[in-house]
């Protein structure tokens, strides 16, 4: 996934349909957040079980669900100056440090 | 952004520490909001112009949540078999027949 | 409002249902967040003047959608044997104690 | 719960801290998102049987949460001039027709 040309495309886009006026990070952040939470109804009354076993069109739903959100996410970036890429890499790199992995060998 | 590689590091990263059983598309997602809100509260109490100029820590802060987000998409789209850059592309295309650009040319 | 008449009613609501099973309280607070959402959705792309300017019809859904958190969060402190009225007292005083009010007469 | 007695000791509140500035019926509504995220994160790892059975401290932690969505959502109606028990009502009433009850003696 190339992050820097997906946001040229998505500046571009709302620049034809003038809606730049409105792309504040922080309208944008609430796009973002509704986003989230409509992929979140997808498994609200779902099983952990059927969560994990979705039928073919739930996962095409889901697939717009989680391109919706990282749509926006890319969106948030690119007006914040956010290097995505090198925000991802640093929090990969506290998390191993925030959560050290079990012994290999260590029983319950 | 290669995305394969960071959804293999992630399973790696869960297994290590045993996490697999909490990870559940249901369980996943229920985080993934989490963490959208966490950006959301980023912005909350700031104006639009103030959430365009935002400070470096707030920045840093940012990429922060930014990237989990980003982080639990990447593990749901991975446990449901969601292909993340096709979607992202279908969502594009979806989204240009919905909301035609404005014509070249058109005045208020 | 009466909260224990509105819980008991909702108890019964889903029992004529048989959606007993579905309503965790894991499912609950899903469910909560998603109308919580979704009452966003209303405010994402107004100004902070348009969102104190609010047209009848607009009143209305946001009615709708006040509506839907508080029938969750009713749900989830029922399930969870929590003191809603109780809870809500609580956390003002907390927020008393956390927030104390600034000095009459102090200016800027 | 007395509803119009909240929502005045809440503008009290607001106004001994001068908060009103910040307290458009946008940012409450980003600012209770957050609340109902945290809510969330309540459940996230658990499973449905563990989100059933909440040791005292999180019971606790969880009537702060209610109790913060709650005083939000007081303060978004109270702002967009909505009658929250009316509006509670009127939801009831729509989910009643939408969602009739099972036949009684149906069986599966």
């Amino acid at each position: 996934m190339n992050i820097a040309d997906l946001q040229a495309r998505l500046r571009a886009f709302a620049a034809e349909r003038r809606w730049e006026p409105y792309q504040t990070p922080k309208n944008l952040a609430m796009a973002m957040v509704v986003e989230a939470a409509e992929l979140v109804e997808i498994f609200q009354w779902k099983t952990a079980e059927e969560s994990l076993a979705l039928d073919e069109a739930t996962r095409v739903h889901l697939g717009e669900e989680i391109a919706d959100v990282m749509l926006y996410l890319l969106q948030i970036a690119d007006h914040c100056q956010v290097d995505m890429a090198a925000a991802v890499e640093r929090k990969l790199a506290l998390n191993a440090k925030k959560y050290p992995p079990l012994a290999s060998g260590s029983g319950d």
